[in-house]
């Protein structure tokens, strides 16, 4: 039982001035802390309305450096959110490490109050519930301190408190028609908000469930919450949760026929063949609005670039965009490693191609440690979450791996340094990572056992033939398109 | 007369071959300088539909290395484009320094096709023409070089061309019904051309018209432009158009009754009073959807944020936000410096605060010489045309100065130094500025002088009394924003 919570005794004015005074100081120096640390802060405002969420962020505004603080409030969707999975709107507003990101309205309000409403059922707000876990467990996982404040009033204080805020020009705009709905629904609500918190409270995104009545004692109250709560995640950082992924590494690389070959004339008839269906499936995909997102991967000098570009060809360019993923840059830096990609995460019926992905993660900053053992050991998982995400909302996600061998990669790599038309495509870090390719093939197994799924499936290609590759893809995508 | 072009002879396929060759090594190592440049490349595709613009882009993405080529094609708006000024979409488009932006179906589509079809008349047509020609100065003026190919067919090489791509099924998307009834209004079309092409050429955005029938012919010609125009840039940057703000620097800032004060008890009445009637203004704005852009300069410690706070407090967080603006970061420095900017300009009648703002060009950057004289200098006329797209796409914008005088700013930093409460608001930086007073005001004083506008003015507010100039602010939005 979370509701109500116990009772908080008003603070008298003078003492709370007293109270506030240090209490201040101590959140402007670990404001100044948390600057230089590598995490954000989310502090969640949910709970019955009128309870002083609005009040609560105003007061930090005023305390703290307003240039290190954020609000995130949600109105209704733009349609270019609602065209997309339902967290999108939030991934893209991510506070950057060193900031307090204050969500009101945020992503319990919805399915909260659709679910209190009668406009949706309890297999869907479960399903919203599961979603909004993952999402804050991903966060706590990157560092983030998340915490959830519940403010809360009783049937009474709530019915009081929005006669207070219709007498008042300043604040009438607040107590809206809706509330007094609310009210009506008071019950109701109260039951499905236990349910909420019950289900969405976790010891690293917990809720703080308070007596929102007395101001004076609910302001002290936040305060000391976040001052504890960053004093403690400043001091000592949370243990990194590590999974374990099971099982052995399998083989399935070397199971790969790198023999397969094609006649110059089958390919072409091939490759005509498959961009031509591609396109009437694409613009199916089109009307029915229904994006597609492919990831390409592989072996430096595997052919990537060539396959995306007969892939695309026959396409209207203005219904896709190739994206080519390098080193992130300081703002993405600055954020959960998916971020940049949620960013570009397409929407009515476009197509998306990652030319290098999110699996970077597994991949490159695997062996080259740029992610630690924990992080990319993670990964699977959130990998597997954000695109189950994508393809719950809609999205079809595939992902190609386009094999080659070791010998083939070195005639290419020699062909390329003599060819003054490619010598471009060849650096010193290829030949770097040639050195390290039984480190890269373990992590492309690892990574091709953990985040293969039915419907964003791995496609093994053979590379060492280009046209076979290249019709390989083609086909593949082909295939998956016209498969829902 | 621009339209039609000169006949150009196809290239016989051998010729062609060992033309190209020559030609992509050439463009490979351009585009490699092109890298360490430190700005963009726009490749503007106009002309006839058919005449050859997909096309030539694929070629590009086939010779280049295509991680530094960005296609920005446009379809349909979304509701978040809409509700922006019309060349919000192509400014959070920018490409990098060092990338190659490929425009296809750009800002010259809409207009020229609207114009052509009855759907706007001259006037219109006129101004977005205009709204173009400034669009590509301040990325000339930025750097870039933009280069705009219009590639042409005759009617009769239309019909033929349609004709062709409707028989291929990898191509018949690409001739929609759409493009016959363009060549039902071809000779309306080639008129309108005209004059688009007259009025939109310059010396630093040329077009460049080239008959688009013969394929081969046609890639040479386009290459052998990129080219060229590459090497001269690369070799010699434009000299940098200097703007002279004529006349003496006025004293704007010395004529401010500093003595100005508001009593408590008036200044709490009229904070209410002022805060009230805000909310009421701002809750009719966001009905008709008119967004507002309120700036904020001003000496350190001239209470911005405290201004800022009072007005919005008695406001939805969830339709305002402040957004503070610091130095830029390195996805902000690889653009023009008013993209940052572009990216968050409101739509749907919601309130932008920029506490600091693209002013820091003409101030900051100014006094600190992170800018050069001509690019501060350039930065008036840029802003005010920023602010005039705004304005003229129906956002409110209105600044603010507070003004307070060296004595007030010591005892305000010597106040804050012995505040614990206060001490993070003063850094060095602070001190240093304050060493620079005399220049600061220079520069205050020629911004007022350049970039005061009717509908985009500044207001000078006395800020040695904190109460009068929050209280001044608050009126004097009240004011504009009921002034329409």
């Amino acid at each position: 039982m979370w509701l109500p919570p116990p009772a908080l005794d008003e603070i008298k004015k003078s003492a709370y001035k007293n109270q506030i005074e240090a209490l201040r100081r101590r959140l402007l120096t670990l404001q100044q802390r948390l600057r230089e640390a590598d995490f954000p802060v989310f502090l969640v405002f949910a709970g019955v309305d009128g309870a002083g969420k609005h009040e609560t962020i105003n007061l930090l505004y005023e305390w703290l450096d307003p240039r290190y603080l954020v609000t995130l409030a949600y109105a209704q969707e733009t349609d270019e959110e609602a065209a997309r999975p339902r967290m999108w709107r939030y991934w893209r507003d991510l506070p950057v490490r060193g900031q307090i990101g204050m969500v009101l309205s945020g992503w319990y309000s919805r399915p909260l109050l659709d679910f209190v409403k009668g406009r949706s059922d309890e297999k869907r707000f479960a399903r919203q519930l599961d979603e909004i876990t993952r999402f804050e467990r991903m966060l706590v996982d990157d560092g983030a301190l998340v915490l959830k404040f519940w403010m809360h009033l009783s049937a009474e204080q709530q019915r009081e408190r929005l006669r207070r805020l219709m007498d008042d020009p300043l604040t009438v705009w607040s107590a809206q028609p809706r509330d007094w709905q609310h009210l009506h629904l008071y019950q109701r609500f109260v039951s499905v908000s236990e349910t909420l918190l019950d289900t969405t409270h976790s010891g690293t995104a917990p809720w703080i469930v308070l007596d929102g009545s007395p101001p004076r004692a609910r302001q002290v109250a936040v305060a000391e919450h976040l001052a504890l709560a960053l004093e403690h995640r400043l001091a000592e950082p949370p243990p990194e949760t590590s999974l374990t992924p099971g099982g052995k590494t399998k083989k399935r690389l070397a199971k790969l026929d790198l023999g397969a070959s094609l006649e110059k004339s089958e390919y072409r008839t091939r490759l005509r063949e498959g961009q031509s269906r591609l396109l009437q499936l694409h613009r199916i995909a089109q009307q029915s609005g229904q994006s597609t997102v492919l990831v390409f991967e592989g072996w430096d000098a595997a052919g990537k670039g060539g396959a995306i570009r007969r892939l695309v060809r026959p396409l209207d360019a203005r219904s896709y965009r190739v994206l080519p993923i390098a080193a992130p840059n300081d703002e993405e830096r600055a954020r959960h490693y998916l971020w940049r990609f949620w960013r570009h995460i397409p929407a009515n019926g476009h197509l998306r191609v990652f030319d290098r992905s999110w699996y970077g993660r597994v991949l490159v900053e695997r062996v080259e440690g740029f992610a630690t053992k924990t992080q990319w050991q993670r990964a699977y998982e959130e990998i597997v979450e954000f695109e189950t995400e994508l393809v719950e909302s809609g999205i079809r996600v595939m992902k190609f791996w386009i094999h080659i061998s070791p010998e083939e990669q070195l005639a290419r790599f020699e062909e390329r340094a003599a060819n003054p038309l490619k010598k471009w495509k060849l650096t010193e870090e290829d030949w770097r990572n040639r050195d390290k390719w039984a480190d890269y093939e373990r992590a492309v197994e690892d990574m091709l056992a953990h985040t293969h799924q039915a419907d964003a499936p791995w496609v093994l290609v053979a590379g060492n033939d280009k046209r076979h590759a290249r019709v390989a893809v083609l086909e593949a995508v082909c295939e998956h398109l016209s498969g829902h």
